[in-house]
């Protein structure tokens, strides 16, 4: 998706240690403008799955979560990595390891806002290893839905997360793929 | 406005101990369309205070914030609460108690996105007691940065948010008024 790689290619910072700094627009300061792009992007790709509800995980899932949300007209649900006083006591939770953070992160959701037959789609800002989306897709089937597609932003290819996907075998959409990354530059595909 | 106070009334719970659980559309699972309702409101009531950016803080404020940024076509920030390593060494940090979470927890903003000068636009999901809002200032005044305006969808007028923001002589505007909670019921100001 153009927008989104061009916005790549000027503001995107790689870090190194396989760290790309994306925060001018998506993980810090958002663009609203972009991300409004990015789901109806995400609509477009997913019109025909016939999902019933959006996940994410908070925090930076929830922009694009949101933005898909609106232009599919789907309520949306974010995972949350802490059970808040306003949960009920029996809630479904997971856990996965964080890329970025080093550590296992919960991922916890209300039996409320995800039940049996629901068709999910999820949407995050990154594909890397797949770790957090799997835990999502754990999440769903330990509430009884189906989940029929997959959306990210913005995918490290080179991180395994499509074939750690693959078993699942639905749609897995990323707006922009990076090959590669190294103090040369940000490399995306075409 | 009308489609939020129906909302709460619709579905919002008191829990007891000054709780409204409202995670059915804002804390847990997000109604998009209702979320762009509010975030069209506060484009309407904060459309000529000449704001350059919005503030807001994880995890529940990035969705109303972002709508507001689409109708107001500004960037938004959204203060984090732990510090990723994709942000610089030095940044912007002050603690605040959180009245759901019973501790002090860090807001934390990067230098690159909020600077001297700006015109600054804070938007939450609670106006409570005020002081994850009156952090959220500290940190555009840290910066250099006015803030122009307060925006939140709910707002408990018992807790004394308002006269606590009192001195900042800006615009403060909820979206709906809670005036008491309490076993037999959720009352809002007309």
């Amino acid at each position: 998706m153009d927008v989104l790689k061009q916005r790549i290619r000027q503001d995107g910072k790689y870090l190194g240690n396989g760290i790309l700094k994306v925060d001018n627009f998506i993980n810090h300061q958002v663009d609203p403008k972009m991300m409004d792009a990015c789901g109806k992007e995400f609509a477009r790709l997913f019109a025909n799955v016939g999902a019933t509800r959006i996940l994410t995980a908070e925090i930076s899932g929830i922009a694009p979560a949101l933005m898909a949300g609106w232009h599919l007209n789907l309520p949306v649900v974010y995972a949350r990595k802490s059970k808040p006083v306003t949960m009920p006591d029996t809630v479904y939770l997971t856990v996965a390891p964080s890329h970025t953070k080093g550590h296992m992160v919960e991922l916890i959701v209300s039996p409320e806002y995800l039940s049996r037959g629901e068709r999910v789609l999820i949407i995050d800002d990154f594909l890397a290893s797949g770790s957090t989306i799997l835990g999502l897709v754990r999440l769903a089937q330990a509430a009884g839905s189906e989940v029929v597609g997959i959306g990210t932003l913005i995918e490290k290819s080179f991180e395994g997360g499509r074939q750690a996907l693959a078993h699942l075998n639905i749609p897995v959409h990323s707006l922009a793929v990076i090959t590669r990354m190294d103090e040369t530059g940000i490399y995306l595909e075409e």
